[in-house]
């Protein structure tokens, strides 16, 4: 995507293949600043605190990681020690397992000598194919999103609702729910997003907003509370959401919140689609409510929110009672009868294990 | 309620009956601190601002409003005045126009020399009144609570989730949602609350985890993101919230996000409880959808959040972009459909129009 004139990827190999360059995401919207990663450790700490996240993007992250300790040490123990760490860095978002296991399986293949520089060219392989990816499901969108735009009488707006960020950022460029809409915007749709502020760390009200903003993309940023009372009174003609782990019966594994959405578009007649790169499939899995791990957060993240103070510095400020207690699960799962189709790469099928079976071979 | 070992209302006269005092809601939970009120519009801004909020409360606040006012002029036209100006000041919860009107009703009935008294009395009665309500709300819910906590096996703790706050901060004393709570804790049984954050103006988390911290009863906050989740996973035994309106055939307008909590609730066979006090029913109205309004407050509300610092002071602060724009709906209807009963100071009924019609007389 530009910003302000000039092409960003979220990630980018550095200095000749000894290090990767991420977005910092956890100072966006109100810095741009970016993060140079050379070690292993750092790349698995910048998944686990989130500098980078978003189910595709820290599948990238963990090949470039992997990458890395090729350079470091490429024996057979060393690269298996490193895709367990970087496994272990976030639970939820099937991609990074997959991402881990697919390039680890490639370069333990090769004699060590040539792993390093495989490495480096496995990562930019996904990182590619990730944006290709992304790009087909945004064209998959387009029609549904075309098709709902014709509906409307003239002069009225499109209107999609979205929950968290599955924009560019979550990616390696165009996002996956977010990329129907940049290219409904291209294509001249009178597009305008109702951004889920997203509690509790706020990607939606941070990350979508800045995203969409500036792409010149109309938005309006709204509490999590107040999607249900737009869908009510009419305000939404679609949702779209990302999402970190799909089962092999369609059950949607997303952000926490997503679930109460799909409830009020399904109360509402509203269409609820799931933009879903294949490597977000985890065939293994049918019922996605008792067998995807679902991360606990830390409870910080509720009691205390960080934002630009009137006098410009970042400040954390706590909403709460000294000493109160929170829960914060980080996603939830949004049983398939409720998701209306999957957007993915090569077409729209319905989240059932028929749709999900016509996508085959999946990977 | 007692506040570290005294006894607290939420409002009372002082000076003779030259003016009121109420608790600042603005600055809980970080502050303790009361305001006094002398004049006719700073009752009138005290709800407009949020200085005292809840249905019930702010029925009440007006009375003494309309109090302040008789002992400036108790004349038929400023009496009439000052009723319009405190109706204006908030326009979704129906019990400010209920106490305005029966307040009014009663006083220009009178001689005008008398009516200064009398505004005094009926402010004071109104506040008894909501007081005796509330403990009733409290004990028809309590049974409630007891046959669900009879199910749960021995050392299991019953989990009500309950959203905003409906506690005695939102009326005089005792609360309308956690009425039942405080009532269920005085008689021992195994009591937690999920704490719904309540975006944007976070009451939840400000109000009604520090009520409930300050009687000693376990609570935990979440994002309003989470209560979907907890249900799907048998963390919920029951929701109970309170209501700003409830129509004639039981549609009830809250705090906006209530309607995706009775969703989940419903989707989850989860009882979804509503507390009423019958100054809240409205039989003007039937579908509550189109007919109640809906406060649309300012978007800063959502773009920025006020919290205690690091140092303690307490700053604001915005997690969106730089010129985000956001909208505010402050209230959302739940269908009649999706509510399992209604709970009122008369007993517990069906949220149906037979179910409503047993209530009558309604006031």
């Amino acid at each position: 995507m530009q910003i302000d004139g000039r092409d960003w990827r979220t990630i980018w190999p550095v200095e000749g293949h000894r290090a990767f360059e991420v977005i910092d995401q956890r100072v966006l919207p109100h810095r741009f600043e970016t993060v140079r990663l050379s070690e292993l450790a750092q790349a698995a700490e910048a998944i686990h605190n989130m500098t980078v996240r978003g189910a595709p993007l820290i599948g990238v992250t963990a090949a470039y990681g992997l990458a890395l300790q090729a350079n470091a040490d490429a024996s057979d123990d060393a690269l298996q020690a490193a895709g367990r760490t970087l496994k272990a860095s976030r639970p939820t978002a099937v991609n990074l397992a997959w991402a881990v296991d697919k390039t680890l399986a490639s370069l333990l293949a090769l004699p060590s000598a040539q792993r390093a520089r495989a490495a480096w060219q496995a990562a930019a392989a996904l990182a590619e194919a990730d944006v290709a990816t992304n790009a087909a499901i945004g064209r998959q969108g387009l029609a549904l999103l075309r098709a709902r735009a014709a509906k409307k009488a003239p002069g009225e707006r499109l209107n999609v609702l979205t929950h968290c960020n599955a924009g560019w950022l979550a990616t390696v460029d165009w996002g996956t729910a977010l990329s129907p809409l940049y290219q409904a915007a291209q294509a001249g749709l009178p597009l305008h997003v109702w951004v889920d502020e997203t509690r509790p760390r706020n990607q939606g009200a941070s990350l979508t907003a800045w995203e969409l903003g500036a792409q010149g993309i109309a938005c309006t940023v709204i509490a999590d509370n107040a999607g249900g009372h737009l869908m009510q009174h009419g305000q939404v003609d679609a949702v779209i959401v990302g999402c970190d782990r799909v089962t092999a019966r369609g059950d949607v594994c997303n952000k926490i919140g997503t679930y109460l959405k799909a409830l009020a578009a399904w109360d509402n007649g509203v269409p609820f689609y799931v933009a879903m790169p294949l490597s977000t499939l985890d065939m293994s899995l049918r019922d996605g409510l008792n067998e995807i791990p679902i991360e606990e957060r830390d409870g910080r993240e509720v009691t205390h929110l960080r934002g630009r103070a009137a006098d410009g510095s970042d400040v954390e400020v706590q909403p709460v009672p000294q000493g109160a207690t929170a829960a914060n699960p980080a996603f939830d799962v949004t049983p398939a009868r409720l998701v209306t189709a999957l957007i993915t790469e090569r077409g729209v099928v319905p989240a059932s294990p028929e749709g999900i079976q016509t996508l085959e071979p999946w990977r």
